[in-house]
C-alpha cells in the first residue's frame, strides 16, 4: 500500500536536518545520523509545505514508533520558534492569567505516557467515493513516550473560575492565506483528564519541530487533531471556540448517511475517541513470502479503549484465528500482536486483520463513509504471494 | 447497484415479441404481453447485439425466475431456427450417429429439475483492478423448471465407445467476424451424470428463443456456458475439445493470483462448479425503508452443493444473525432466505448476507481476483436509508 503513486518518497532535507540537530540532545536510543537519514527516505510524502508525511506500514513494527519516522500532520506551515522567545499564555475565565517559559513548565513535576496518536483522516484513501483531504492510507499512526506537564496542572495553577467549559488549545502556525488559524477545542472533563499532557519530550528527546517543539499537547485517546503542536496559548472558557478547525473541520455526522451525502455542520458532533482498528506491519504489502512459518504481525489501537482481542484470517476472512497479543501495554498505546502462519501451497494470499475492544467494539468489514472522510477503520488486508510461485 | 450508468435500460422490442410469441405456448403462468412487455423495460442490458441482459436483484424475489425476466447470455447472434428444420446431431465416438427432430426428443422419457443458471462473470464489474468481459454486477442468475430428456439417455442411445472421455456441445449461433465457434466440453462423467439434461422447456413454456430454443444444455451445479443454448451437436471424443472457449475461455487460475497478474492457460483448469454465493433481493439497493420492522431477502446458492445456512449483518459486518431459509429447495437450486430487521434509528445503513453451503465453504469478504472476472462471490452488500432521516 506505500507504492501509491500519488505519494512520493522525496529526500525531506530541511525537517531531517531539524531532527537530527534535536536528536543531540536526546537520548541514546536515537540512532546516529545517517540512520536517521535513510529513515526519512522512506516517508510517504503527502505534501512538503506543509509537512504532512505518512508512515509505511512495515517501518511500525516496534511498540515506540522512533521519533524519525513518526508520521506528521501539520495544517500550515511550520513555525520557527526560539525557545528563548517562546511562551505559553494562560488566559480566559481564570484567576491569574500566567505566561511559562519551557524552563519553568520542566521545572514542574513531570508525567510520561505512551500514547498512540492517529490522524483523524489515517485512511481516508479508501473511502468510496472519494473525498476531499491529505490521502493518508495507512500511516499515519504512531506509538511514542510523551514527557510533560499534566495540563490539569496547569490549568489549575492558573485556577479556573466557575463555570468553564471548554479549553481552548492554540499553536503558533498561522492559516495560510485567509484560511483560518488552527485552534481547537477540549472539553474541560478531558482537559483536566489527569493523563491530558502538555508534552515537551518524545521518545526521550526535546520535542522535534515536527512533532511541535517546543511544546504539544497529547490528548490520549482522541483524535490527532487535538494534540495541537507548537503550543502557545490556552484560553479557558464557558463556550466551545467559534473558529472553523471546531464548528466545521473534525467533525462527524451525528447519523450514518449513506456515501456522496452532503452533511450540515448543524448535523455534525465532534469527533473525540478514536475506533478500534488493526494495521498489518508484517509481511509488507506485496512482499513474497516463503513456503512454510510466516510470522504476521501487527498493531492494534481502540482510541481510549484496550484492545481485547485481534484475529486473523489467510483466507479472504473466511475462517479467523486469534493472534498473540504483544507483552507491552499501556493505557492509550497501540497493542503489538503476531501470529504463526504456516503457508503450505504457493499463490497469492490476503491476510486479514480484525480487532476487538474492551469495550466489544469490532472493526467493519466497510467503514462507515462521512463527508470527510474521518475514523477509517476497515479490517486490514495485504497481499502476499508464497513462493515459488 | 441497477443505477449503472454504462448499462442501458432499453425497449427490447425483438427480444420480447419473440417472447410473447413463445408464451401463447406456455402454460397459464405467464402473465398478459403487457406484463411481459413492462418486465422487460427493467432488465439491464449490457449489450443488445449478442443478447446480455441481466436481472436486477429485487426482480429476483420468488424462488422460481419468471422467464421474461430471466438474464440472458449470449456469445455471439441469436440464430434464426425453424422447428421443422432443426435437428440434433450426436456423432464422435458412438456405435450409432443420430440425428433427432425436437418431435423425437418429446416422445423420449422427460425429466424436470429446478436449477440455477449463472453466469460464470456475474459480478466482473466488482473486480479490482477492472477486468475486460461483460460487466456484470449481481444478476446474471437465475432459477427455472427445466423440462428435457437426460444428455444420458440421448448418450445411451447412440452408444458410447469405450475409453471416450469428453462431449462437446455445439449450438447453431456462429463466432461474430474472426471469432471461433461457441463449442464447450462436458467431461463424461458429468454429461453422463442423471441430472444433467437436454432441455426444451423452461416453466413450463417452450424454450424461450433468447434461452436456446429448440434445445440446450442443462449442466447444473457448473457455471452457465456450459448450458449450452441453440444446441444442434453432440461429439462424443477421447479428448478435450481444442477450440477457444475451453482452452482459453473459462478457465481459472490453478493458484490464487495477485490481482492485475497475467495467466498463462498452461496454468490455468476448466471452470466447473459454481462458489457459494448470496443476493440480496430486498430491500433494493438505495432503498429508503421505515422505521420498524423491516424484511430482508435474498437468495443464496452453491453450485453442486447445498445451502446451510445464510447470515445477515445490518452493522457493517461487526456482528452476524443466522436468516430463516425458505421452504422450497431443490439439488442444484437456490435457497431463499429471510430475515426479520427491527430498525430503532434513523439513518444509512449497510446490510450484508453472507452464505455457507453444506461443504462447509463460506462467502470471503473479498473474492478472489482473476484475470477474466470469474466466480466474483464476495458477501453481498446493499445500502439502504431508514426514514424519517
Amino acid at each position: 500500500m506505500h507504492c501509491d503513486p500519488i505519494a512520493r518518497r522525496v529526500f525531506l532535507n530541511a525537517f531531517f536536518r531539524a531532527g537530527a540537530a534535536l536528536a543531540a540532545c536526546g537520548s541514546a536510543s536515537v540512532g546516529p545520523l545517517s540512520a536517521q537519514k535513510n529513515a526519512s527516505e522512506r516517508l510517504i510524502v503527502h505534501s512538503v509545505r506543509p509537512e504532512d508525511f505518512e508512515t509505511p506500514p512495515h517501518l511500525l513494527a516496534s511498540w515506540i514508533t522512533p521519533n524519525d519516522v513518526f508520521y506528521v500532520r501539520s495544517h500550515f506551515y511550520t513555525p520557527d520558534i526560539q525557545e528563548s522567545a517562546w511562551r505559553l499564555r494562560i488566559d480566559g475565565d481564570v484567576e491569574r492569567p500566567l505566561s511559562l517559559a519551557l524552563n519553568e513548565l520542566r521545572q514542574m513535576r513531570s508525567t510520561t505516557r505512551v500514547v498512540t496518536l492517529e490522524c483523524a483522516g489515517n485512511g481516508r484513501a479508501f473511502f468510496q467515493p472519494p473525498v476531499a483531504g491529505v490521502q493518508w492510507r495507512k500511516g499515519a499512526v504512531g506509538t511514542a513516550r510523551w514527557t510533560g506537564v499534566r495540563l490539569l496542572d496547569v490549568l489549575r495553577q492558573a485556577g479556573m473560575k466557575a463555570g468553564t467549559r471548554h479549553v481552548w488549545l492554540d499553536g503558533a502556525d498561522v492559516g495560510i492565506g485567509r484560511a483560518p488559524d488552527f485552534i481547537r477545542n477540549v472539553p474541560v472533563d478531558k482537559a483536566m483528564h489527569p493523563d491530558t499532557l502538555l508534552a515537551y519530550e518524545m521518545n526521550g528527546q526535546t520535542l522535534p519541530v515536527a512533532h511541535g517543539f517546543p511544546l504539544r499537547a497529547v490528548v490520549p485517546g482522541w483524535e490527532g487533531a487535538y494534540s495541537v503542536k507548537w503550543l502557545t496559548h490556552i484560553r479557558v472558557a464557558d463556550r466551545e471556540h467559534d473558529g472553523a478547525f471546531v464548528q466545521s473541520g473534525y467533525r462527524y455526522p451525528k447519523r450514518p448517511v449513506m456515501p456522496g451525502t452532503a452533511v450540515a455542520p448543524a448535523d455534525t458532533v465532534p469527533l473525540t475517541g478514536l475506533v478500534v482498528k488493526s494495521l498489518i506491519t508484517a509481511p509488507a504489502a506485496d512482499a513474497v513470502v516463503p513456503l512454510g512459518r510466516v510470522w504476521i504481525a501487527g498493531v492494534a489501537w481502540a482510541g481510549e479503549d484496550d484492545i481485547k482481542q485481534v484475529d486473523i484470517s489467510t483466507d479472504h476472512g473466511r475462517t479467523w484465528t486469534p493472534a498473540r497479543l504483544g507483552r507491552d501495554r499501556a493505557p492509550y498505546a497501540w497493542r503489538q500482536f503476531e501470529y504463526e502462519w504456516h503457508v503450505r501451497e504457493p499463490g497469492a494470499y490476503l491476510v486479514l486483520s480484525r480487532a476487538t475492544d474492551s469495550r466489544g467494539r469490532v472493526q467493519p468489514i466497510v467503514a462507515e463513509w462521512n463527508p470527510a472522510g474521518y475514523l477509517w477503520n476497515a479490517i486490514d488486508q495485504v497481499r502476499v504471494n508464497a513462493g515459488p510461485v
